[in-house]
C-alpha cells in the first residue's frame, strides 16, 4: 500500500460528488470552493498535514474536481487524489504568509481559468481554514462573480455513512477498544501523566492487526480531578494520585475516520456522590441509546439522557453530542446536527454519533461515552465493545 | 505542579503585555480581540484544545486582559491562566456550532459591557480560528466599532524571545533531539511505518527527565521514496524498503515551546545525485548560519543558502524559514517574518528560527534543518545538537 492509491471506490467518490451536486442544485449554485480539509478529503482523497496553508477544492456542477494548494502540496496531491494531474493546480511559494500577497488572489485566476467568474460560487464561510481576510481577498478579486455562504453544505451530505465509511469507522473503533484499556490498565498513583499518554500514543499509531494507526483529529484529553472539571484540558507531567478521577477522551483513527470512546477511573474509593452519578449516566445512555432509533429525531436522544439525569437530581444541558466520521484537526465531529434539545434532525440509518453524556461537576469529572450507529431497525447499535462503567482501582 | 499554575512569571507576562500596548498605540487601537491561540496562551496562559470553538482574549489599553469562550472552557481558563475570575468570561452551550446562533453575537455582548462598543477594535483577520463568517457576524453585532485588520500585531512581539522562553526552546531541544535520534535508530527495511512512528510519539511524550512531552503543533511527517518528493505527507501502514530516502520533519515540544529538527535516512546505498546533493546542503546550511547574525536580514540566509545551492547546480526557491516558539496546530511557525529572498526582516539577539532548507526532488526527498538562535555577536547557535549529515543504514 502506498499514497498513490485512494482510500475508497470509484463508486464510492461518485456517490459523493452525486450527493454534494444534487444539493450544488437545490442551493443554485454553480461551483463551490471547499477549504474545510476533512470535505477535501472526502471528495477527492487529499491528506496531509498542509491546510495551514490556503488550498481547497474548486467542484463546479459538472466535470472532475480541481485540488488547488501550495505548488509544494500539489505534488502530495499527486500522490493522493484520485482525479488526474490535470485537476491538481498549484501556487508559488511567495504566496505563502506573504504580507504583500494573498493566495485568494491566485485561486481567483485558476476560478476565471474554469469559467467560473461570473458564476454563483458557494464558500464555507464559517470554517477554520476560510479566514476573515482570505474572504474579504476573494469577493476583490472576483467583482463578477456572486459569492455566497455554503457552510456545511458538503458536511451535511456526509452524515450517513456508506458501507465503506462504516467499515473504517469500525476498524477506528477497534483501535479506540485497545486504547482506552490500554489507558484504564496502565493508570496507577505515581505514574505521571505524559507517560500515560506516551502509552495511549503508541497503542493507537500502532492499530490492531493489519489496521495501522493515523492521528486522531483531538489529541487525548486525559485530565484528573479538579483538572477534570473542566472539559478540554490536555495532559501535564503530574503524577497520577489516589482520591481523584481520571477521564479518556480519546478516538482511534484509521485512515482518517474516527470512532471516539471515553471512559473514567478513579484510583481508590469513589465517593457516593460520583457513584450515584455514575449510576445515573448509565441509567440516561441506555435511555438515549433507546431513543436513537430512525425515525426518531437528535433530539430525543438527548430529551431521554437528561430526563433520566433530572430523575436523579442532576441538572446538566447543552450539547452532548455529534456526528463523526473522516476528520482532520482541530474536531473529530462534523458539525452539523447536534444532540440536544433544540435540534431536530431526524435520525436515518448510517448515521453515526458520538453520544457524549459527559458530567463535569465541581470537583470531579466523569466522562463514559459512546460512538454509536442509527439501524434500520432497533435500538443504536454502539460501535465499540467496552464495558461502560467507572472504573475504579484501589 | 498542576494546571492551576501558569508557565511563567508575574514579570514575563507584564514584559509581553507592554509589547502588545505599544503596538496598538502606535496603531491606534483601544483594544484587540485575539483568536490566535498561540497568542492567546502567550498572553494569558491559557492551555486547552477547545479552539475548535470560537473563544479569545480581549485586551483593552489597560486592566488584565479578559478571557472568553464556552461555559466548560471558562473552566479550563480558571484552571490555567494568570488573571482572576472576573477576567474570564463565558457563553452558553446553545451557540456552539448552532445553525441559528453565532458566538461572537455573545462576544459583543461583553465587548459592550467593557465599554468597548465605539472604540477601534483590531481583529486578527488571517487566522484559523477566525472564520469570514464570525467577522461578519460581530461587525454587524458592533455597527458603532471601528474594527480593523491587526493580524500579526501580537505575532511580531513573540519574535524575539526572552531568556524565560529560549529556556522552554532549549528543553524542547532535548526532546527534538532524543526523537529524531529514535527514528534514525528503529528505521530499518520491513518496519512498517506507523510502528516508526508510535516509537517517535512515545519518546517525545514521554520526554527528557523532568520535561515532560507537550504534543507538537504539526504531526509526525515521516515519508518515504516518492512520497518523501511531497512536502506534507504524514505515514500510513506501509513498510521501510531498501533503496530508499525517508525525511523526519519532527520536533519536541515543551509546555507548547517548539525546537524543529530535520534528518534524513537512507536504507541501502544512496545513489550518487543524493550524495551529492546532501554535500550542496550542508555546506549551504553552514552558509546560512554564517549569514544569520544580528544586523543582517532574514533574506542574506535565504540567499547565502540559495547562493551555496545555485553554485551546485540545484535550483531551489521558495521560502526556507521561518520564527518558531510557543505554538498550537495547525502550524509551529508563527507566522511573520520568513527566511526568503524578498524578507528584509532585520536579525535581533534572541530571536529563533526554524532554518529549513530542504530538498525535494523529482524522486526524493531531503531534509536536513536546523533550529536556530540569533546572538549578540557571531554566527547564529543551533539549539539542537545532532550530527548534520544523511544518515545511511544498511
Amino acid at each position: 500500500m502506498t499514497y498513490a492509491q485512494a482510500p475508497f471506490s470509484t463508486a464510492e467518490y461518485s456517490r459523493r460528488l452525486d450527493l454534494v451536486r444534487a444539493a450544488m442544485e437545490a442551493a443554485d449554485l454553480d461551483a463551490i470552493f471547499v477549504t474545510d480539509p476533512s470535505n477535501q478529503a472526502w471528495l477527492t482523497g487529499y491528506d496531509g498535514w498542509s491546510f495551514y496553508v490556503h488550498q481547497g477544492v474548486i467542484l463546479p456542477r459538472s466535470g472532475d474536481p480541481v485540488w488547488w494548494g501550495r505548488n509544494m502540496d500539489a505534488v502530495g496531491a499527486g500522490r493522493t487524489v484520485w482525479m488526474g494531474a490535470d485537476h491538481i493546480r498549484g501556487y508559488a511559494d511567495h504566496y505563502v504568509q506573504s504580507t504583500v500577497r494573498h493566495p485568494m488572489e491566485n485561486l481567483a485566476l485558476h476560478i476565471r481559468d474554469l469559467g467560473l467568474e461570473s458564476s454563483r460560487i458557494g464558500v464555507e464561510m464559517e470554517n477554520y481554514y476560510y479566514s476573515a481576510k482570505a474572504h474579504e481577498v476573494l469577493l476583490r478579486n472576483l467583482p463578477l462573480a456572486r459569492v455566497v455562504d455554503a457552510t456545511g453544505l458538503v458536511n451535511w451530505q456526509r452524515l450517513i455513512k456508506s458501507d465503506e465509511e462504516l467499515d473504517f469507522i469500525r476498524r477506528a473503533g477497534r483501535i479506540s477498544e485497545k486504547i482506552v484499556r490500554q489507558a484504564i490498565d496502565k493508570a496507577a498513583p505515581g505514574l505521571r501523566k505524559n507517560e500515560l499518554v506516551a502509552e495511549i500514543y503508541h497503542a493507537g499509531i500502532t492499530g490492531v492487526e493489519e489496521d495501522w494507526g493515523d492521528y486522531p483529529a483531538i489529541v487525548p484529553l486525559t485530565p484528573s480531578g479538579l483538572d477534570a472539571t473542566a472539559a478540554h484540558l490536555t495532559w501535564n507531567g503530574a503524577e497520577m494520585r489516589r482520591g481523584e478521577a481520571t477521564f479518556f477522551e480519546l478516538s482511534g483513527c484509521y485512515r482518517r475516520y474516527h470512532a471516539p470512546l471515553c471512559r473514567t477511573v478513579y484510583l481508590g474509593t469513589p465517593p457516593d456522590e460520583m457513584r450515584r452519578a455514575e449510576a445515573a449516566q448509565i441509567e440516561g445512555i441506555e435511555a438515549g441509546l433507546d431513543a436513537a432509533r430512525a425515525g426518531n429525531r437528535t433530539c430525543d436522544i438527548a430529551n431521554a439522557f437528561y430526563g433520566v439525569l433530572k430523575s436523579h437530581g442532576i441538572a446538566r444541558e447543552g450539547r452532548c453530542g455529534y456526528p463523526v466520521g473522516l476528520s482532520y484537526p482541530p474536531d473529530w465531529g462534523e458539525r452539523t446536527a447536534s444532540i440536544r434539545p433544540e435540534d431536530e434532525t431526524v435520525l436515518r440509518p448510517g448515521m453515526v454519533f458520538h453520544f457524549m453524556p459527559a458530567l463535569w461537576m465541581d470537583t470531579w469529572g466523569l466522562e463514559t461515552t459512546e460512538t454509536i450507529l442509527i439501524r434500520e431497525d432497533g435500538a443504536a447499535e454502539t460501535i465499540c465493545n467496552l464495558e461502560r462503567k467507572l472504573f475504579v482501582k484501589p
